[in-house]
């Protein structure tokens, strides 16, 4: 019987046996091939802690009684939503960070330089067939080289620190298959959007989902990325991406064959499988206040907004502000709407600066913020109020997320978004 | 009698007789030419309100009765302070200027452009010769192309909007002459903070501070603007910088000869006059938590610091951010100090994305931050902690201004900021 992509991805990690490791993993009530339900322990190949959760772990890891780190190197640790400081209690997160990496030896410290998961595979972190954890539920992200990810407490980064495993249960696995080429102004977002709708808030709960076919095949890495960053939203415990040589590029490896065989076989077991065809996805929104209450924008049309935010983790890359600068080139944006544009990386930065695409926001009316998390975690930098409402190109729409409980949070692609900036209100392209 | 420059631009707007007046203001008591110590009331050609006063004007403005601006297109409102907005109130300010200023037919609203100070002069509000005011303290700024500027509180303000006019003593001066030229890595910002260090931070009350001699002809409008920002701080009324070349090109008009003439007679009375030679200004800084606490930076070398602030309407300007990037062309900063640089308006800071500026100073771990007042208020942005040190470019030292009233902050140039940021501690170029 054939194995699906995470079944085969997790064989692979409990019998593999390179220096790093102790050698092969025994669970006793595991007999190979593994299969879905069944619980092993995995070696992990890198974690990920962000500044919000790093004085937790801290915490907990000494007090487990650990004196070490399995290793050091695999551990990176980010500060992204708090960066720079907007309270006075985020230099303590700072602090207590600095002076953990300091203590146990790490190196992979990032004090500004983006959010986590734009970091872990934009800085090689993160590389096909891995297994990754981190302390951030969007972890799911690193799915879109391939790499098993997933979010986790503080109590069990704590545990991996000192162990190097980490218990799983293998996931059961939705394949979504999407054929065909996408309309114009239709993205990755819009596809994400509709199979959460589709599927439901909890439709996923702990599955897998894998994503095949030939629209997933030509798509960017960082549209992957869009996607295996929101599979959270329904629930799921991970994304997959087979590795192509679109993720050969962007990873700068040459794949191994057993890279490239990271796909589920054609007789393995799914719980289920959706179908689509990429021609009849249209711009969808998730409406206020839930991510999976999914609307064509033709029936948003000519809500007025107050507020556009383009960034995240879910759309703050290049090809992101890309897509919002061809729309906005030459304009400008609706007087009243504040758009407010953040890329996800220093890295994007950088490159959207060299390109010109940061001069034609700034010339058409955005506030380009520093690389981070920025507005999407409702801190600092574009809080809004009571009856506002705001175009968001992040992945949550939760009462209270951007400010009041009392915004109206619509999430949207980047086009989406820059089109609403422009208009003042919900238009099509 | 010959007369001082500002006797001589507060004669002018007195009896002054244009289109937009309504004529000679005429005070008995008051015999031309009008001398220090008169008390007259002036025509005000433009004024200046921010989000963080707007919501107080509003309210005393209409307490007051009126129903009607004297001059909308002389009002202009500056959203910079609380841009974008990191807590939920702030929202509540720009919703009350948006009110004011749509029930009152004000055009000249900027609602993410920069800095007020910057954009009053760069936006072509101020010309030489103008009486302006604004709720603001660092309102002198304008003194850089021959203004006459002052920061008012809000009540005056409203009483403004209604009247058009101002009641003001006219200040005494204190000519500060200064010729030759700078040391290399030595500012105009080494000269202000000499300049309080030598008059005490009440030196200058209520005096007008009249700059002169070849240094200061020889010097941009941009670095004329770091001295007139910084003269409230010595306490003083008004800086005033008579219009030149520089100032005609700055400003975008011809001057007029009775602009050109705006100085101070060779037979006006000062209150003192205060020479310095070029050559012997050295880098200074202002040591916590005193403006005037200034010592040479040669003194201060070897002082660890753990964040370093360039921007404000001090030191955010092009030639600012200039500075800073020849410094860290092609380097890293110190991996645990946090560079924040916040360009002063939308327009520079889209010149130094042009220009590779933003590049430069990204690529060397710089956290560039949208225009704006950003971490001089204190508000959001790089708030630091207990026992934290920061070396700032803007005008204030004062304790809690950047976060705790533990953290001790050096007001320095661009020049010794930027290194500071490259070694971790203060240090001479």
């Amino acid at each position: 019987m054939g194995q699906t992509f995470i079944e085969k991805l997790v064989d692979r990690n409990i019998n593999k046996n390179s220096s790093n490791h102790t050698g092969a993993l025994s669970d006793s009530h595991v007999t190979a091939p593994v299969k879905a339900g069944d619980i092993v322990t995995v070696h992990v190949d890198r974690v990920m802690i962000h500044d919000i959760f790093i004085p937790f772990v801290a915490e907990k890891f000494e007090e487990m009684g650990f004196s070490k780190l399995w290793d050091p190197d695999k551990v990176v640790l980010i500060y992204d939503h708090l960066v720079p400081a907007s309270q006075q209690d985020d230099v303590r997160h700072f602090k207590t960070g600095d002076a953990f990496a300091e203590k146990y030896g790490m190196k992979n410290v990032h004090r500004s330089d983006g959010i986590c998961h734009q970091l872990m595979t934009e800085a090689g972190y993160v590389k096909p067939g891995n297994v990754v954890f981190g302390t951030d539920s969007h972890t799911t992200t690193y799915g879109c080289v391939g790499a098993f990810s997933s979010g986790i407490g503080y109590t069990e980064m704590a545990s991996i620190l000192g162990t190097g495993t980490m218990w799983i249960k293998v996931p059961e696995t939705i394949k979504v298959n999407i054929e065909g080429e996408l309309p114009e102004n239709v993205t990755s977002k819009d596809i994400i959007l509709t199979l959460i709708g589709d599927l439901g808030a909890d439709g996923a709960t702990y599955r897998a989902l894998e994503f095949t076919g030939s629209t997933i095949e030509n798509m960017t890495v960082a549209s992957r990325m869009t996607i295996a960053n929101m599979a959270i939203e329904a629930g799921a415990k991970c994304a997959l991406f087979t590795p192509d040589e679109k993720t050969a590029e962007y990873c700068q490896i040459e794949l191994t064959e057993q890279e490239k065989s990271l796909k589920g076989d054609e007789d393995a077991v799914y719980y289920k499988t959706m179908t689509y065809k990429a021609e009849e996805f249209v711009p969808v929104m998730a409406c206020p206040s839930q991510v999976d209450n999914i609307k064509p924008v033709e029936q948003l049309a000519g809500i007025k907004i107050d507020q556009v935010f383009i960034g995240s983790c879910t759309n703050g890359r290049y090809e992101d502000l890309e897509a919002a600068a061809r729309i906005l080139e030459g304009k400008t944006i609706s007087p009243f709407v504040k758009l407010i544009v953040t890329p996800a990386s220093r890295k994007i930065f950088i490159e959207a600066t060299r390109s010109g695409i940061i001069k034609t926001l700034t010339a058409a009316g955005a506030v380009v913020t520093h690389p981070g998390c920025g507005l999407c975690c409702g801190r600092a930098g574009g809080i809004l109020s009571d009856g506002e409402k705001v175009v968001a190109t992040n992945n949550r729409n939760f009462l209270g997320r951007m400010g009041t409980s009392k915004v109206e949070i619509y999430l949207a692609s980047p086009v989406s978004a820059a089109m609403a900036a422009l208009k003042g209100e919900i238009t099509l392209p």
